[in-house]
């Protein structure tokens, strides 16, 4: 972007003076906007909007987009439809919050024709809205922030933009009015869905002001979920791409997790542990089948300073090959068994493919867990155990529900005996994802050809029998936040799970009016700190917002959008009755709850929206979980963004020719969206939600050899 | 080191059948070794050890150096002065465990002459004594490993030797009997030392077998230290130098400290997150002043997978210019003020130093908050607060004491306003040690030609005013782990202060006889039992040490080594009298403790050695602060290991001539050993433990001029 000292040498270069420029509150919408600016005193008293919407083009894969910016008055009609005709762009889409900060570092709602300048300007294609010119209205532009804005006319718009002209670079002026009447496609932008966005939601909360998502969920998901992550303070862009910042909104989560999964990893006899970031090339190398499934992805380390490295060193991918040998050195006898080690931290693994936020990223947080075993069956007890706590992370703490069961020999992990797996399910999407896994890695890293864990087998009648050490890992990384956020966010933002939540009650006095006196307010203010004390003490994390020049409309929606489990209200007249109005996010429910014993109701209501949320979610994951006999019902309802369950070969080439024949046809629109072939998900470990499989008579529907297990097919991420 | 294939392989080539191989428990000193060996049915009858040891030469600080491996007869004495005169090589000193590692990948235990082989030995300069070759004896040599061994004549180990010659590179045969004639200076190898230890040990455990950390703390500190850390079980050397791998042992210290500080950094309002590890290239050398601190120390990312990057991508050496262009983001308005985020991570600074175990590392595991206020008072209050917090991990956590100050212009953070510390001490080096750090950045940060983080001015009176934020930022490591070894840990090891003690109390079952009965052994192990869960139940971290096969002076010993800090002993005499024996750790007394009320008396009498092990390392620490008014008692304090406090004129030039100065001289014979000259450490807070500094009289004993404040000087870390 440009920085404002830059536009301000721009402008006084050009002799152009704004007529008011102000700062106000951050404002997320052009509604809230002109709201901000009404109520500016510096402000002028008559203005219009500029709306400044970046379109990205179909790209091919690999290519760097042009993205297309349009610079129009707020009501002027910018069908993207219709330009992209003009312009000869094929599929218009309004642009990731991702692409915008990659190319202006800013946020949708601090974008403005001043985000462009020597350096931004020919790289974009820059669409001007022509009766912006000519219009003798002042304009409010932002100046690189959603809380600040200068008024320009229409002229010295115009004129800033000419003044980054190239020869071979230039602003299209573009006539909407004569464009609209030119096409009549339809504007599917965020923008037209909002008025209808708003009425709802006015419907619904009283005195609310709009703090909208800006994107409905169903309509489209992708940037819905980014939208979501922004505005509940959960994440935020970085500048080097692929990588997020977590901020505390959402890091706390994954405190949470830790917390209660080092409790139980503990008391299983594991034991935290830190190795090294960085892996010899040598010793990444050392497993081939293990390590082909990462090295493309491997970042290397090659210069320190100013000196080149003798041999360029990896950032961990994984563990494994990093650790083992120091499990050989370590290992000397069948009493250094069970060695049982995990670590919390960073893995990078430098995806080409689009990254998104939790789901896939370059650097991810996670734990990742190693041990090493005398025989296979204490091994497979672990794997078992491990999965199970993984499950109750999702289930208990998230609320999320899961599927517990076996990973295909293609989909488990690279050099491993067997891979556990719970697949968890995105309904809006119709796509499986697989939450976390625990694997049996056998004893193919332990062989002596491989790292060696050897000892002398205690169980041996000759006493010269020794044994290659049986080894699993299993990881859980930030993703699970990712998977959360999808499942149970809405379209007034994210929805938390209260035994995950940094916060779980917000309390805002409400009733207070203009007229009230300073000890009316202070009344109502100190029975809302009393509240919090009440609850805190209880152990439930809660707060009184007791945030100056805010309505109570704004906090409501303010602690929705961020996904707070339960709202109490408190006004005079709540007071009076002692009682309180609680209102939950999970469903909107209002119930007032007396004062006397509200720490217990409060904690009973908080385990009931914790348990109401994961029962919602498991209903509607297993009513999509749909079994399929025919191959030719197989793609309607993948289409129907339904997984199916189907009972199966579970031979590789079988599995190979499933994703290509359910993939076919189906177009990739969005580089974003995962594949649209379905693979296999998980082997459930309880089969008996499906009719038994006769051996020779029950066949896989797509091979139509004899089928083995009921096992779950579907697009995933 | 030679794989054992490789070298079965060269065995089988030349003829060479051991007379017998044989495996055994790990041992740790020749004492030990030959115990093992004289019980082991497979080993022969007679026969003498051969021992090998790796000399550095001293070696110009870039250059590779080239090691010196003698192997002799146990019994032979190799003088290193002696050796190296007839060699001409400098300075001859044993190799740290970090070299033997980084050459062969075998501690120094598990060396013998087979860790040679075609890749090591053109590396080396090989030594054999010439008794050897014409020996009739067996000579029992580790094979790899310190619990393995084989048995070969001398003529065999020489022809072994031969084999691996190139036209360039031989092995040369010394007569040591002869050299021993021609020189006479004394060997102060660990070795030799070992004699006279061993009696010690006896005289004091009562049945211990020796676990010996192999060198004293007073003789070689540098051995002793990364011994212990080896022995204790804290830390293993990793393929990647410079890196560690934290064991269970001292990552549970770290536990601790996080747990402690993280409740108290919550209190204070600080919230955890997570920034990527990564920085790009350009946000990294925004800031020029703190940049040109850490750039000769970056490591870039400069490849993923086959690609290379466009730009290359630096690993954060600290996160401020990673974070705060995201805190100019933020914080719009003053009500977004305190912003207070800290993130766990680690950091790479890729030192050419040699790297020491938990005090210079390449990576390094810490804490990093980072805060922004409105005013400057703010920001004053909180580095003070969190520096009181780091004095507490010190003293109350580590029983570590530590003075709190304020650092020189010349030590302060690069790009900071002002670096406050907290400065430890190492008795046995006499080196002072910057245990933490608190900043106050200022407005340097935020400054607008910097990331320009600012905000209106609330407290304006013309409402028109604008102010830039003021920073802190301030820092912990694991560097507290590597303090705390070398300010407790004694000869026998490893000395944990309870608090941070992952196991506070080991319970040893005692007075088994051989022809103690089955129901009497298990009767003293369901006691020891017992016990375990009482204390257990009352919040104490103690274990039942049931291990077969090991005898109690055995346990006693390896407990001692890990430097738990209290050992109950638990035999039928005392059962019958209802007690247990108490031995502390940190001074070896002894007293008997009624089982009746056990955990209170446990508990008691741990934090009396929390608070015996502070108070001990405190009067040392200041018993060393010595006050200094002339400049001709700088020197000799110095090199009576105490710290120079004299009163400074505070000039960075005066700092300059007094490091010079204070250098002059002074060899430095070990690369690892920190610098020579003294540094400014701190000037205390308290400054009323000396005389007031009267203005205009008092002067720098350094330069003259007007003092301004008493300081402390010393060599340093």
């Amino acid at each position: 972007m440009a920085s404002m000292d830059s536009v301000t040498q721009a402008f006084s270069a050009l002799s152009i003076q704004p007529a008011a420029s102000t700062s106000h509150k951050e404002t997320s919408s052009p509604a809230e906007w002109k709201e901000a600016l009404k109520t500016d005193s510096s402000a002028p008293g008559d203005f219009e909007l500029i709306k400044t919407l970046v379109f990205k083009p179909k790209t091919a894969k690999n290519a760097t987009p042009v993205p297309l910016l349009v610079i129009a008055r707020e009501e002027t009609e910018t069908s993207s439809g219709a330009l992209g005709k003009k312009l000869s762009l094929k599929e218009l889409r309004l642009a990731s919050e991702d692409l915008l900060q990659e190319f202006f570092n800013l946020d949708k709602n601090s974008l403005s024709p001043l985000a462009l300048d020597e350096n931004t300007f020919p790289r974009v294609v820059t669409v001007v809205d022509s009766s912006i010119a000519t219009s003798s209205s002042l304009f409010a532009l932002h100046a690189q922030s959603s809380s600040s804005t200068v008024f320009l006319s229409g002229k010295d718009i115009v004129s800033y933009l000419k003044h980054l002209e190239k020869e071979d670079v230039k602003v299209q002026e573009i006539d909407f009015e004569a464009l609209k009447t030119e096409a009549a496609a339809p504007a599917p932008t965020q923008r037209a869905a909002a008025p209808e966005k708003k009425k709802k939601e006015d419907a619904k909360i009283e005195g609310a002001i709009e703090i909208a998502i800006g994107v409905k969920k169903e309509v489209d998901f992708p940037a819905w979920y980014t939208n979501v992550l922004i505005k509940a303070d959960m994440l935020d862009y970085y500048s080097v791409s692929g990588c997020y910042i977590l901020k505390p909104w959402s890091y706390s989560i994954w405190e949470h997790i830790q917390e209660w999964f080092n409790a139980r990893i503990k008391e299983m006899g594991v034991e935290n542990a830190y190795f090294p970031m960085f892996v010899s090339s040598k010793v990444l190398e050392r497993e081939k089948d293990h390590i082909e499934g990462f090295s493309p992805e491997v970042a290397w380390v090659t210069r320190a300073g100013q000196s080149e490295l003798e041999e360029p060193i990896a950032i961990r991918p994984t563990s494994e090959t990093a650790m083992y040998p120091y499990y050989a050195k370590w290992i000397k006898s069948y009493r250094d068994l069970p060695l049982k080690l995990n670590q919390w931290n960073s893995v990078v693994r430098w995806e080409f493919k689009s990254p998104q936020p939790f789901l896939r990223t370059r650097e991810f947080l996670w734990q990742e867990g190693h041990t090493a075993h005398l025989t296979k069956h204490e091994a497979d007890r672990e794997v078992l155990d491990i999965l199970d706590l993984y499950r109750r992370v999702y289930e208990e703490l998230l609320a999320v529900p899961v599927v517990t069961g076996i990973k295909s020999e293609k989909e488990k992990f690279a050099g491993g005996l067997y891979t556990t797996t719970i697949e968890g399910f995105i309904p809006t999407s119709g796509r499986g994802i697989q939450a976390a896994t625990s694997h049996c890695l056998g004893q193919n890293f332990s062989r002596p050809e491989m790292f060696n864990i050897v000892v002398e087998d205690p169980n041996d009648p000759t006493g010269q029998g020794k044994t290659y050490v049986w080894q699993n890992s299993w990881g859980l990384s930030t993703r699970t936040i990712g998977v959360m956020v999808m499942v149970h966010g809405d379209n007034q933002g994210l929805v938390l799970p209260p035994r995950v939540a940094s916060l779980q009650v917000a309390i805002v006095p409400c009733g207070i009016t203009a007229k009230a006196t300073d000890e009316e307010r202070k009344r109502i203010n100190d029975a809302c700190l009393d509240l919090e004390k009440t609850l805190k003490k209880a152990g439930v994390r809660a707060k009184a917002d007791l945030r100056d020049g805010y309505t109570p409309g704004y906090k409501f929606n303010d602690w929705e959008q961020k996904g707070v489990p339960l709202r109490l209200e408190l006004g005079p007249k709540d007071l009076s009755n002692r009682q309180t109005v609680s209102v939950r996010r999970d469903n909107g429910a209002k119930s007032p709850l007396p004062l006397g014993e509200i720490e217990t109701a409060v904690s009973k209501l908080l385990e009931t929206i914790q348990s109401d949320m994961y029962t919602r979610a498991k209903d509607i994951y297993f009513s999509r979980l749909k079994a399929v006999t025919k191959w030719e019902d197989v793609v309607p309802t993948l289409d129907a963004k339904c997984v199916v369950v189907m009972p199966w070969c579970e031979v590789e080439k079988c599995e190979d020719d499933i994703k290509e024949r359910s993939g076919r046809g189906a177009e990739q629109t969005d580089e974003r969206a995962p594949s649209a072939g379905a693979k296999s998900l998980a082997i459930p470990f309880d089969q008996s939600r499906w009719p038994a499989i006769e051996h020779g008579v029950t066949k896989c529907p797509a091979c139509g050899q004899d089928a083995k297990r009921w096992t779950m097919f579907g697009r995933s991420y």
